[in-house]
């Protein structure tokens, strides 16, 4: 079988970008899992290997020739930086949209930089639906090892998060979980359902949404074949999922997932961007401008996210073949 | 200085209650931080001694004499075992209430054996306010060894949170939390306040109750002399408290605290009832009826809420006398 390739878009060149590229594409183990294609300016990249203190001789690279890395000052947002990072990360989801690439990794971007050369920018979701123009529903995933979270609401205030969860949302979401879950090799996946209100709303006495809309959208998403289980208190769900009784957990609203992940070292984790026809990952953490340059960034994260995109662009090729 | 009289008073008969009594009034530890006089049926406790093999031969005992084991099933909630539980509650309270102990402790409750008892029995709160007759604010404190978490809503739907928050409801939270933290010990305390919406409402994006509540709150309490910082992200001020910035994070919502406790391991930890003349701790875990019997429960929660009512009781013994 033919390695997956993926095109890795060099993200913000201010922080930590340009040496974890050149960290991750000189690991063994990436090296066995894809073929990478870097995707920026060399000059910047040849700047994080002298960083990094990392040598690729066979590298693959596209080279779009448009940031000396001189005119931008490390560790401080700039229009410039936020531009090329667009630019490569444009081209980069081209490549995997013109099949020339089975999967998009990016390194981290730096969203005032990103706000700086587009002001509409407004976050990594929107933009790839643009470029790739895709109308279907796309969402993140934040995978930390094993244990994935994936969300019904987002960037919302709490106060609308009820006014926006409906039995057709709630099954969306199992549906796109699920479908990632399995393209990620968990088959068959098991998805745990957070509730909304506390103690799952104590059979009505704190809330209706259980009754009314979450029991309800699990029901009919176990009718439809999707492995959906719930709805636990929110408390418990990731303490479960934690001791290994789900791979995902569907939460209702961003700060549900989001305290537990980060609690459990979600910063060392992977960002997925799902519902795409091809697997866009990202390393969950930003660019550390504080210790940009100086070599000490860990690579862990965009190891793994490299990884992720690997075995999905895998799995997705072995789908295609047999499809 | 003399010992602190501890009133602990034994919980539900039918779970762990009995062999957790008999556990920590043994401990050594326990018997050099305080004089426990325990509250209960001398036949439930000596049942608890013989199935945790512990001995205390000059053991201080309130005997109510209302419960024999023998008409109660191990496992199963009942009226009976809820109802002698609220008498040794009620006992204890009133023991403290009238100057003959400095603090109370219970081993845990079952919830449903207390309805059973009372109907309208509705959570540990509300029955000590009204044992009492206490009219000011209390409020429940999760305790797990040196980080405190308390909340501004608890028992409410997600949906009503928002309209729960006033500037006066954190700044009362705040003043609580410091001056129980204080009481323990915690000299000047340290809060984390947790902001409501994700990314603390991206100033002003995601929701406005930073901007127009939780800030000026903040800003109020300061000014008052309160330890109190931030609103921070909820998703964030746990993984500061957790690296040592906070003694405590007060919560805008029971969930909000409840998923990072939970998943630190809050089990293992203490609740306090806060905001009464005199402190009262309980294991934060429950009666654990698929043990109970045994002789394996973990004894470690009940020995941190004897130990913390001991400290609380120590420490307000002194402000008494100096004050």
């Amino acid at each position: 079988m033919e390695k997956p390739v993926i095109a890795l878009a060099m993200g913000d060149p201010c922080g930590i970008s340009p040496e974890l590229t050149a960290k991750v594409v000189a690991l063994d183990e990436i090296r066995k899992a894809a073929r990478v294609v870097v995707v920026g300016d060399r000059r910047v990249f040849d700047d994080g290997m002298r960083i990094a203190g990392t040598k690729v001789s066979d590298l693959e690279f596209q080279d779009l020739k448009h940031l000396d890395p001189a005119t931008v000052q490390r560790g401080v947002a700039s229009k410039a930086g936020g531009t090329s990072a667009l630019a490569n990360y444009r081209h980069a989801l081209r490549m995997a949209a013109d099949g020339k690439a089975d999967a998009v990794c990016f390194t981290p971007f730096n969203k005032q930089a990103m706000r700086m050369a587009e002001p509409t920018y407004d976050d990594e979701i929107l933009f790839t639906s643009n470029v790739l123009g895709f109308k279907g529903l796309a969402t993140e995933f934040n995978v930390l090892e094993n244990l994935w979270n994936a969300r019904v609401t987002s960037h919302i205030p709490l106060a609308e998060v009820s006014a926006n969860l409906s039995v057709e949302r709630i099954v969306a979401g199992l549906e796109i979980t699920a479908r990632a879950l399995r393209a990620a090799g968990f088959n068959p996946p098991r998805i745990g359902v957070a509730a909304l209100n506390p103690h799952a709303g104590d059979g009505g006495n704190f809330g209706r949404e259980e009754i009314d809309i979450i029991e309800p959208a699990v029901k009919k998403a176990k009718a439809k074949g999707l492995p959906a289980d719930g709805p636990y208190p929110a408390d418990t769900v990731f303490v479960r999922a934690k001791a290994g009784q789900f791979d995902a957990v569907l939460t209702m609203f961003h700060d549900q997932g989001q305290i537990a992940m980060k609690l459990l070292g979600f910063d060392r984790g992977v960002t997925l961007l799902g519902g795409y026809p091809f697997p866009i990952c990202t390393p969950a953490h930003g660019t550390a401008y504080d210790i940009a340059g100086k070599g000490v960034a860990n690579v862990g994260a965009a190891r793994a996210a490299v990884l992720l995109a690997a075995k999905m662009a895998r799995t997705r090729e072995r789908h295609l073949h047999s499809g």
